[in-house]
């Protein structure tokens, strides 16, 4: 149990629709991170509806981008979660993708399974794990899973369950601008303020480096949401469905190059040291 | 030229869609506000693409709610907007309601001409003037009439013209939560701190008392964006349409009974004193 937000491992979380055809700013960004030319690739689309589609492309860019080796792991049911062949297949790799969908397929597949504990593992040697939209939504230990845009300011209307935790305390949200998404987080936020919110936009990412520092890449904004200065709000004394009333929650808006440093809370112009 | 947020007189901004069927929530406070069951109406339908219809709308829930006296003023260009008699039946009003539509239907039919001069005098005579959706915008001097939502923090995509002005340095938006509107209202508060944006949810609304003092009102939310303690911004070494990084903006949401103190940029649990 956190206390503060926490993460360990390199990490990136996209906000969803990352350019795949033209400048590539976010997927090129994930390569030159893993920090070696020849690299092996493992892509989980276990999150889409149609995985063998989103695995080619996800095979067609990694090509393109000079992966060494993909594997493309179409896992779509629990027996398959633990299949030896598809663990060992995520050996030695130096990229793990997650694949967008539905967060919640992610988490109900992959929950408990030795594919998940062969991911951890990976996380923990020191690959870089990637994530987009679901795909990142599922990094946080408390995960969003549902929630209209419009209603994320009424009680109950968020629904979250237990993500796969390799950060602790910091609540992704996706698609954040191109969908409205900033009530949902503050509705988190607000239920818990130790909690950080990160709301990132379509083709933007962060860049999790594991010394508490978030770098933002790509072509939009990653706003965070932080509850720290929350004075009053009405969250326990209303009912489901009720509207939340909250007092000072300060947000940023990180473009490409500027940073967020969460053990300190702070807002920076640059992550360059 | 105010440098701070100000306003004179009685107004009432309401978000959009308040309900006008069932519980009435909003209007009904609105009338409460009036201050007296004999009350006098007018309401100005120029922003509607279909006045007439809406002009019928407003009748009927005016009827039920007991005014004793409604002039619907079916303006659709500038030559009406000057005329003397139209002008006359503004006389005596006790409340002005500007009904929804495009905002710069409302500046460009009604600005500079005699009809907006007698609401400014029914306004500084002491009636309750009330606009919903874009007749609430255009109580803002820098008026909001353009802007994709998803957009809201790329610069440039916001546009605003001159408004009525009866409130001063401070932004309404409405239809807010619906519509995931906190960019529009980011970035105008990013150029200019002094400014306060007010996101006002739909049937929902806030009650500007002339003291500096707003009150929530509704089954909504009502959003406060304060920029005063906003530190770093890149708004001046960005081009347009060139992604937004601001840091710290305070964000506030109040719901029906609290309220926000202009003067003292102070969120309230309660505007009883």
């Amino acid at each position: 149990m956190a206390l503060n937000p926490f993460f360990l491992g390199r990490l990136i979380a996209i906000g969803g629709n990352e350019d795949k055809a033209n400048e590539l700013v976010v997927l090129k960004r994930v390569v030159r991170e893993i920090g070696k030319t020849d690299y092996k690739v493992g892509v989980i689309t276990t999150a889409s509806e149609d995985p063998e589609q989103r695995g080619k492309e996800y095979h067609t860019v990694f090509t393109k981008l000079g992966a060494s080796s993909i594997e493309i792991l179409n896992i779509t049911q629990r027996t398959q979660a633990n299949d030896k062949k598809l663990v060992k297949s995520l050996e030695n790799t130096d990229l793990i993708f997650i694949t967008g969908g539905d967060q919640l397929r992610l988490t109900t597949i992959l929950g408990g399974s030795q594919v998940l504990a062969a991911v951890q593992s990976r996380l923990e040697a020191g690959a870089l794990i990637a994530g987009t939209s679901a795909g990142a939504t599922v990094f946080s230990d408390t995960m969003i899973y549902e929630g209209k845009s419009e209603d994320g300011l009424f009680k109950g209307s968020v629904l979250t369950t237990s993500g796969f935790g390799f950060v602790e305390k910091i609540i992704f949200d996706t698609h954040f601008m191109a969908r409205g998404r900033i009530g949902r987080l503050m509705q988190i936020i607000t239920t818990n303020p130790t909690c950080i919110g990160v709301g990132i936009g379509e083709d933007s990412a962060v860049v999790l480096k594991g010394d508490g520092v978030a770098e933002a890449v790509g072509t939009g904004q990653v706003i965070i949401v932080d509850g720290r200065d929350i004075g009053h709000s009405n969250i326990m004394d209303i009912k489901p469905g009720e509207p939340i009333a909250v007092e000072n929650v300060r947000i940023h808006s990180l473009v490409n190059g500027y940073g967020y440093d969460f053990k300190k809370r702070q807002f920076l112009t640059s992550t360059i040291k």
